[in-house]
């Protein structure tokens, strides 16, 4: 039985090119149906010149609007009622699609996906996750990176919570190792935040190991690492500007070191391999958990493979039932979270 | 004239050869007169065997105690009297020295500076800076990362005062640009910390571009990046081992790529060429900011190479004047910043 994707075909930079070549890999290679969302008439075309006649199960869905990268989110959400995202959304609510992909704006993306499919009962703030490689081989869930910030401390027990129940069901880790992104180790070390929020995850039916610190998101310690939005969408879009510069100096002094033409040819081959490691590309986006259904989003520099990547974790986190597992989990917690959110009338 | 550095003997991991080494290093290369803080027994041999007779100005300055690495710094500093730290924090508050040098306990280090030295006239809160390298050649400095979690606008706000004016005297760049670290550019990104701070910044008589976000710390979009000291440092912890991590899988894959001996032999010209632009012995350590004296705190693992760069670094500290500066300015602020510190008793 093939799993139905709703893809966002006029997300990425280069939209809707990488969506069109992405879901044609995707549909070679896995159980998928691809309903490719966006303008008809300037998919259809380009569909069919991709396609060479291959008979492969993707479907255009249209969509009359797009959301711009660099478009206000409250913009895209008010607007746009016939965006690609939210068609695409609408979809995955009205259960002809088990999970969306887009590589568009990512605020955009988020709003949308909390208006049209809800929080899941008892998830008080749905959370981004980024997966990330480690030097152990296995990969961090570093969550929340960016859908939440001003979190409070039961904030931060959900997510420890939707962490590790995504790290079991969809990376197959049997008892994650979850931490708390902190700066320093001991129990007292942090701010307010986290302070607090240590004795909430101590509590919980999870492996907690405890505060962990900046380096332990990439040195294998940890499975899940639990943080604040500000301090989670700093710690990545950090990363990903670092991964840069050393993969460019590195390039440079290996060029410079040997002959020109040695030197590229050898660096050629080693960063191609490095990147099949490292590059966001193959790890396919950041799932939102906590919601509805599922919805996960890429980078905008996505390319086919990025793209098909996506739609792989997409599946995913549809076949593996994250969503319902996170339902199931939240009904079994023996007491409620409070509702902090209530505010008390001032007199 | 040659310049009295105070050196904590006892700090690194493998102390003192390394500070021993460094200081030789040190003495040959710059106009520099090293006093080496620890325990006279233990490094007068050292000390001589490693000059073998070379006339070098270094004086060994004796103190009992050491700060253990892992030490809490509450007894670090309630019972060590007569730690290598003090004794040079000592010497700097009494002009026997310019600055004072430590590859130490890092939190240890900022307790006692702030103890002994004692903040500037008019700065609320000392911070540590970072000086990390960038895309653009230029460095960046990113305050504070480390001294100060739970910080309120006008502390951010004296971070970027003190961090413009060390890029400025240190660094020598004219006119730094000034970014506020937050999660998206427009002004109204961030949480409430960076949303009240962002005005605050813009009324100061510096070149503020506004927020920036994580990537901007390496792609030599800003000179200084301001943010709370727990952002900071989970950035900065984030960032070293993210550096190993793709160093190490690009230094396998080289190696797996070509043959093992070409491979070992060009990736390890490669990365040494490398190493010399990132790695943190290269810049020294880091500066705190704000106190009546130098202080600059290296990593623990520092090498000979670290420890002579610390050195240098604390000798430009001293001789720019940065301190003064910094008392300067602030002492010509239009309005004193309001005591925030200040509690309103409870009726």
């Amino acid at each position: 039985m093939l799993t139905d994707i709703a893809l966002d075909a006029m997300g990425s930079d280069k939209a809707p090119e990488p969506e069109i070549r992405g879901a044609i890999l995707a549909c070679r290679h896995l159980p998928v149906r691809i309903h490719l969302i966006g303008r008809q008439e300037e998919l259809r075309p380009l569909l069919s010149d991709a396609l060479r006649g291959e008979r492969l199960p993707i479907h255009i869905v249209h969509a009359s609007e797009r959301v711009g990268m660099d478009e206000k989110v409250a913009s895209a959400v008010r607007t746009k009622r016939d965006s690609s995202m939210r068609v695409g959304l609408r979809m995955v609510r009205e259960k002809k699609a088990a999970g969306f992909f887009t590589a568009g704006n990512t605020g955009a993306a988020m709003a949308i996906a909390k208006m049209v499919l809800g929080a899941l009962p008892g998830v008080d703030r749905p959370a981004l996750a980024a997966v990330l490689p480690t030097s152990s081989g296995s990969p961090c869930v570093l969550v929340d990176v960016g859908a939440n910030v001003d979190c409070k401390p039961s904030n931060l027990e959900q997510f420890a919570l939707m962490g590790d129940i995504y790290a079991r069901c969809v990376l197959k880790i049997s008892r994650p190792r979850v931490g708390l992104l902190s700066i320093g180790e001991e129990e007292g070390k942090g701010n307010d935040l986290t302070r607090e929020a240590f004795s909430l995850l101590r509590d919980l039916p999870i492996q907690f190991i405890g505060n962990v610190e900046g380096r332990d998101i990439y040195n294998g310690n940890a499975h899940v690492v639990v943080c604040d939005g500000f301090v989670g969408n700093v710690a990545l879009k950090t990363s990903e500007s670092l991964t840069r510069l050393v993969r460019d100096m590195l390039k440079e002094s290996l060029t410079k070191t040997v002959t020109a033409q040695v030197g590229a040819l050898l660096s050629r081959k080693a960063f191609n391999a490095f990147k099949k490691r490292v590059d966001p590309s193959e790890y396919g986006g950041a799932p939102l958990l906590g919601l509805r259904g599922g919805c996960i989003i890429g980078h905008g520099s996505s390319n086919d493979r990025a793209i098909f990547n996506g739609i792989r974790v997409t599946a995913e986190f549809a076949q593996t039932g994250v969503s319902a597992q996170i339902e199931r989990e939240f009904a079994a917690r023996p007491v409620a979270a409070s509702p902090e959110g209530t505010e008390v009338p001032l007199p």
